[in-house]
């Protein structure tokens, strides 16, 4: 799906908006050097020719999620030396992040996670020290509710992907990439709430504005290429069902349709099926010796279904593998079908 | 297991030895520089504070062997330009990286492998290009056939460790752990034929003579242990039934043996349990989220089990990941046991 729609508002023109933002990224940079790792960039061969990724299941907690994490704590410290605490809303990584952010800049945490939450997540954001709030939470409530307590408790919200401090944070991946791949072509993302791909776009359009920028959503949540094809901020009646369970939010954010769909910062959306979602993670595993979460696949799964559009001439397509919290109980389904495949006689994946 | 063996040849005392291939090993870090990747050191905190890993998995073909057998064909190549081809014996990684140096280098291969290898491993050998000699060939008989097959060809052998040419590459590690770790105060290697850790002891040992080199066994294949204990070269009866399938050579090489017992630049060996490498495994895949094979595990499985000293104060400790090509059957079965433990209220590995 090109995106094609043409809304910018005249008062705010795109060049100024991208040094605006690009500039903000850079102290995101700094910011947060201490605090996260600085990920290196691997080749990929073993994928395809010319491919390259960034393993951001080698950050603390296993996601990007700490880069927006930090950047956010830190601005709020920055701002407001006396905050007392940060709270947040996440049944997944951005909790995880939140709570290791706050737990290590002595700040008091509170996750907002819906009831039935997976138990190990739950049990990972306390083991960070966070409060987590649960009761009658649901998936349909969970963002009025953490509004709720923000306003009760004086907690800083920090918002998993609607949040320009958020934004900036995981924008720092663009910076490293453009750092570490001087023909770097193309850009591959995945699409949830659009925070990661709204940094990235920024990041990497500010400064080489010829390259690509690709988002990949799974097919049961395509949400944002809905939008990119309406021209309106489009949103999912239910929550999906898809394996990609960081991928799960009912729309992008307002930031993230705006540099999406409004900018056309970013050149194209594609979708992937659940069955190419669970065989790109097995390549990563088996080829690249990476533990990727379905969320973190998307892209190569992308690629290896043909859905990336080749790069410009000799570039290189970098694949944002943005975490790898991965649900044993999957992982062991998958490696005992991939066992069975190749007794069988199957070709590896 | 400390070692205390004392036969140093007068002729060639040890100051001088670590020299000689301590620039051996500097020459083969040029040679290989633009055929293996130069793998990052990444922080393991998340396994123990103060301790960072070399993720080996991530060279082609999944482990750090492409250094010993790109240095062994390009040196080759340097000293008889019109060499035919190389041929080794090996059952699993050592044959991938063989086959792959040649493919790159343009000659032939032949990798002799045992009849009933792993046809994964088979298939793997022969996707790179190589010839499959397996017919009558035995574990026990095995290299007696690839010195036939070597000298009827004269193809030229890369042995998977009991060679220079090979041990200088591997050390190659050690440099860039150097490079890496101001601090480094430990190096933790696996030890199957010998030629890892010794290449790496030597790099270490002649640049920073106090850094302790750690070298560990599965309890199963306990050979350099006892070879250190008895000062003698001692040999298994029969291959070793242990999961670490890249360390269940009978004995370590001649040149291991003088590295190691004789010129004791390792300075212990301990050993680990099969339990205790496979939940190094399952730690390294859900903490680190790198895919580990066994034998690329018994570091942290020595780590975990509390068999590594406390590194000088303050200094780190580098653990060797030596592979990432795990059976996915043994993965399948260990990410369920996971599964299991964690739906029964099992703490994480």
């Amino acid at each position: 799906m090109e995106i094609g729609t043409d809304a910018v508002p005249a008062e705010s023109p795109t060049p100024a908006f991208l040094r605006e933002h690009a500039r903000e990224i850079a102290t995101a940079a700094s910011r947060i050097a201490g605090h996260v790792r600085r990920t290196p960039t691997l080749p990929a061969d073993e994928i395809a020719a010319g491919v390259s990724v960034k393993p951001e299941m080698l950050q603390p907690t296993g996601s990007f999620k700490v880069r927006g994490a930090f950047n956010a704590a830190l601005s709020l410290l920055g701002s407001s030396p006396d905050a007392r605490g940060v709270i947040t809303v996440s049944s997944g990584n951005h909790g995880q992040a939140v709570a290791l952010a706050a737990r290590s800049l002595g700040l008091d945490c509170t996750v907002v996670m819906p009831e039935g939450s997976n138990p190990i997540k739950v049990a990972a954001v306390r083991a960070l020290g966070a409060r987590v709030v649960s009761e009658g939470v649901t998936g349909a409530n969970r963002e009025e509710r953490a509004r709720e307590l923000q306003e009760r408790t004086g907690l800083a919200m920090i918002h998993p992907f609607d949040a320009w401090d958020t934004i900036h944070g995981q924008g720092t991946i663009g910076l490293e990439l453009l750092d570490d791949l001087a023909d770097l072509g193309t850009v591959v993302c995945p699409v949830g709430g659009g925070g990661l791909i709204s940094g990235c776009a920024i990041a990497v359009k500010a400064a080489r504005p010829h390259v690509r920028v690709i988002g990949v959503e799974p097919e049961l949540a395509a949400d944002a290429t809905a939008s990119a094809r309406s021209g309106r901020h489009e949103r999912l009646a239910a929550p999906p069902a898809t394996i990609a369970d960081g991928l799960r939010s009912l729309s992008i954010g307002d930031r993230g349709f705006e540099v999406i769909v409004r900018r056309r910062l970013v050149d194209a959306l594609v979708t992937v099926t659940e069955a190419e979602i669970e065989q790109a993670m097995l390549a990563v595993w088996s080829r690249l010796h990476l533990v990727v979460e379905p969320s973190g696949a998307v892209g190569v799964a992308a690629l290896m279904a043909g859905r990336i559009p080749p790069s410009p001439a000799g570039s290189r397509i970098a694949m944002v593998l943005s975490g790898g919290n991965v649900d044993p109980a999957l992982a062991a389904r998958l490696f005992a079908a991939h066992a069975a495949g190749l007794a069988t006689g199957g070709s590896a994946p």
